[in-house]
């Protein structure tokens, strides 16, 4: 147990991103985020990852093998299938309501301390955008950083 | 991407809610949480709502059309059944320990940025106290604004 | 409706904890991250927990009967299980794929209010690392304090 930051209070950064998805899946997005930290010069604080939609969502997990996102994106396909016959909402394609489910069992947001200037994640963990739909453009996401 | 907002820091809100409950299903809360941001006059900021319950909990989700809520609540029913023979812990009714798996897959708090003065959610959205139980009166969160 | 606090703030502080696990199941931290709110002397704020990993996880759940953990334990276990016929990655064991997936439907950080100088926990509530893996001796979790 060490202390890694004592330090005071400096900032409110608040900036909205559009990341690009077009097809469902895992897109990682902590170059960009990690981005915005630097620009900043942000030394300690927290980063909090918020996205502005209910199917898509957010998730932290390991960027190292692709395999893992491959097996998660399967499995979710399997717990959550698009069948018609299960949902009663359906005016917006038979992949929204699925969709809507995906983004309950991951999470809206993502809160990632930020230590000696980078965001503070362990060495196989990346920020992950994860698109439930197709044929979607693009997804805004908000980071906000707390300094 | 667009800075919104790059402020100094002002004040740490907190405050406990009691929100009506009494059957299971998902409540809209948002009104009663952009009410505190409005009473406080946080122009930019990070709202945290956090649950003081585990067999309830939290979710920003679409509330637009009710019939989305809905088929959540029936697929999350199918998934975690009210199954004795399923369970060991049964002393607070058969419908306590489902309670705890969904309030396990979804969140026990969620952080929503607050720009120009309201909360930052997307069009669709809005932020729901989920009842996973039945008889109860109601349930106690907390909204902590820091700005 | 009660305002419990409106305090200035006054610091940041960030310590990583290496919490002993050993083997798969449910671990308590409470007394672990309370402690530092404690040490610090924090009156008002809020502390978010991050865990470094991504097969454990973090979880506010009821830490008073213990067949809760073991029913949740027991119940995620039906839902993903080690069936190395299910994924493509394998390289780390069969256990290594389903962790992936437990921690994908749990949270990577927690974010519980401080209020009075402790953390804003519910009577029945305790904050649990989630081993996913066995013989792992540790993990790695940040707790980080706004005040």
């Amino acid at each position: 147990m060490n202390v890694v930051g004592l330090v005071s209070r400096e900032k409110t950064v608040i900036r909205k991103l559009s990341i690009a998805t077009g097809r469902q899946g895992l897109h990682e997005i902590t170059p960009a985020v990690e981005s915005v930290v630097r620009q900043e010069g942000v030394r300690e604080g927290l980063c909090t990852i918020f996205v502005q939609h209910t199917s898509a969502s957010l998730l932290v997990q390991e960027n190292a093998d692709p395999a893992v996102c491959y097996d998660l994106e399967q499995w979710l396909n399997r717990l959550v299938p698009e069948d018609v016959g299960l949902y009663t909402h359906g005016s917006e394609g038979p992949e929204d309501m699925p969709a809507h489910i995906k983004s309950t069992l991951t999470a809206n947001s993502v809160c990632v301390p930020i230590i000696d200037g980078s965001l503070g994640l362990g060495k196989w963990q990346g920020i992950f955008l994860w698109e439930h739909r197709n044929h979607r453009d693009s997804r805004q996401i908000i980071v906000h950083i707390q300094a």
